[in-house]
């Protein structure tokens, strides 16, 4: 047939055959994991590097891929948040607060040390530290999901503490874009960052709820929709939107919003209903960063020893700090804190592209850090699960539902 | 606060702003049209051009929005697929065929005879002609779910006769863009593409549905999903990219990979979990053909009155083609299908596009065929439903399940 009078719809039909693509790689890879009994998220990142740029090069990570991507997190996030009481984070907010805080500061302090080692200069530095700062919680909530561990008092705190720890991170990123451009710190624009982002959190956590347990029917209210569902997304999309607008990530405004929406008394039906979009899209997110992956870079031997080094120190600052802020809730408790701190994943990724921006950060390190991150990611599920396994918290909390 | 952390943040925050924005509008013209007993997706689309370039500004039509708006359609004709069975489709296959081969040889015709009768080219009025052919069938379905008489032999035929249309469609411009390039009609492109886009209905349609009513299991086998809703959604997307991909509209493949699903024994959960999905991505679909007006390309006698001229056209000669065809099913249900058949929505848009590219449509042109597809698409819904009322049709089905 003549290709021109596709000429248009090309985009499209090449757009949909890109989503079909990775969906059913990563289902494929999560099928695979499922057989040989490995964590499914595992099976479905490596989807994605299978089927990305480094090796059969069967999709690109292009823009449509990426907000997909963001919308795959955004919905676990708001899942995780639906699954969580505003109450049962507040019994664990003092470790939570210890383990944000010094989950982020072993890293940066790690960080500045290893640059400062490698010879770089403070910018460089810093930004590299910064980029070890940050946890993302998709990857450690997909995990906790699939354990079915969402409800024990170390997953709330893992959860709790990643607040914490991003908006920590925002401020250092602030902090390390001023020393970049300038080599100073903009302390009132910084001072501004932390205000904001607490703002936001205390504002939309806590007037949220309180709105939706006065007038738990509001939701069912619009006639535009017969359930509260699409309320429910507006409500996700909006804090999702205006988090990333002030810098938080996207994923905090997400899980607010599902504080807020688990007060309302349709708790229940819009679980159901969310699990759709749940199933959808978080395997965008898992095979989006399976497609991240340059290995071409990675290629050389110098840079695998800088990539093992830049792990390993990511991961044992992160570890002991977070272990250390949770000591008071039990060894074993600690533990799986620690470790569920550890993914880097995509805010790793964020962090050092906008330091190649600004000129800070080389190929190299850039292709180190984006490593690092799915290096991370890749290692906590199975140590979770094994974790998971031998020490089943004493409180641990089952039967709830798992998404489709 | 500094902006300059946010760069690359950015992004994806005014992406989620976007996708925020987007759905929020229309629902909201959704809330306004119920409430004053209209049609609730005309309430969607002209809250897209409230917010659009022409009026607002608030969003552009981006390429992440143009592909939410395909899987809005996608989705909704998937649903579509899900609601009917192709038993009851070929009870109404001959009226279908002779309402399809109807209602594109009068548009066809007519929009030739005004091309040469306004003094253009042959080559301009073949693509004007190929312009009014198309039905976009989005939009008629989202009316008969709102009005709850998909169930009727009236809509079956427009179903049916929808993907006849497409297929002539497909047909028309290939022979358009033929004589745009060199005058001819390359006889073998355009029957081969007849024949593949009639392989592709007949063997998912037929095939499908049979291989799933002998194994109605095969969706529940893989272990990456507890319930049949992300194998279903990877045979929609598979189709639709499929179709698009030999150039047939997607929404052909979402519609029979509904046809398909719906075979299985798991139809009933099934349709709970796609619910979300449809209720989710539509109104991007419909918010988006609002964006795409420029009602400022509109604004001058000239080109108002030749919309004028080629929106009545395009309704009369499409209604009674449509109308002829289907005479056998009676007066009323004929007006029916009649009416149901004219929206052209995004289809007359494409191939406008197409046009444009190939240097035989001019700017004025290409605003009068995307005005006349929208004029259509908001002339039906209220139409549809006053005949509704005024003639419920005899067969009528109700008590469906409706999306939420």
């Amino acid at each position: 047939m003549s290709p021109a009078p596709l000429a248009a719809a090309v985009g499209v039909a090449d757009v949909l055959t890109d989503l079909f693509l990775v969906l059913l790689a990563a289902k494929l890879g999560d099928e695979l994991f499922k057989r040989i009994g490995q964590p499914a998220i595992v099976g479905e990142i490596l989807a994605g590097v299978l089927i990305g740029p480094s090796l059969l090069g069967l999709v690109e990570p292009t823009e449509v891929l990426e907000v997909f991507a963001e919308l795959g997190v955004v919905f676990l996030l708001f899942w995780v948040g639906l699954e969580t009481r505003l109450s049962e984070m507040r019994e664990v907010g003092g470790v939570a607060v210890r383990v944000g805080l010094l989950g982020v500061a072993l890293p940066f302090a790690g960080g500045i040390g290893l640059g400062l080692a490698l010879g770089e200069d403070t910018g460089t530095s810093v930004f590299l530290a910064a980029a070890l700062v940050a946890t993302s919680i998709g990857i450690t909530s997909a995990v906790l999901i699939e354990l079915d561990l969402l409800g024990t008092r170390a997953s709330r705190t893992i959860l709790g503490a990643a607040v914490i720890d991003d908006v920590l991170a925002l401020v250092l990123l602030s902090v390390a874009v001023g020393i970049a451009a300038d080599g100073g710190v903009d302390v009132t624009g910084t001072a501004t960052v932390v205000v904001l982002a607490l703002a936001f959190v205390g504002f939309f956590a806590l007037g949220g709820t309180q709105l939706l347990q006065r007038r738990p029917r509001l939701l069912k209210a619009p006639r535009f929709s017969e359930s509260p569902l699409l309320p429910a997304v507006l409500i996700c999309l909006g804090l999702a939107a205006f988090a990333a607008q002030i810098g938080l990530a996207a994923i905090i405004g997400a899980f607010i919003a599902g504080l807020v929406v688990a007060e309302t008394k349709e708790h229940d039906p819009i679980e159901d209903e969310v699990a759709p979009l749940y199933a959808f899209f978080p395997p965008f997110f898992f095979a989006f960063i399976g497609t991240e992956v340059d290995l071409g870079a990675l290629a050389n031997p110098g840079t695998l020893l800088l990539l093992a080094g830049v792990t390993t120190l990511a991961t044992v600052t992160k570890f002991a700090g977070a272990w250390l802020g949770a000591r008071s809730l039990g060894g074993r408790d600690a533990a799986f804190v620690g470790v569920g701190m550890v993914p880097r994943g995509e805010v790793g990724i964020i962090v050092a592209g906008i330091g190649s921006a600004a000129g800070v950060i080389d190929a190299e390190l850039f292709a180190v850090i984006v490593g690092m991150s799915i290096a991370t990611t890749l290692l906590v599920p199975p140590l979770l699960a094994r974790l998971a396994r031998r020490d089943v918290p004493p409180d641990a909390v089952s039967g709830e539902p798992s998404p489709p």
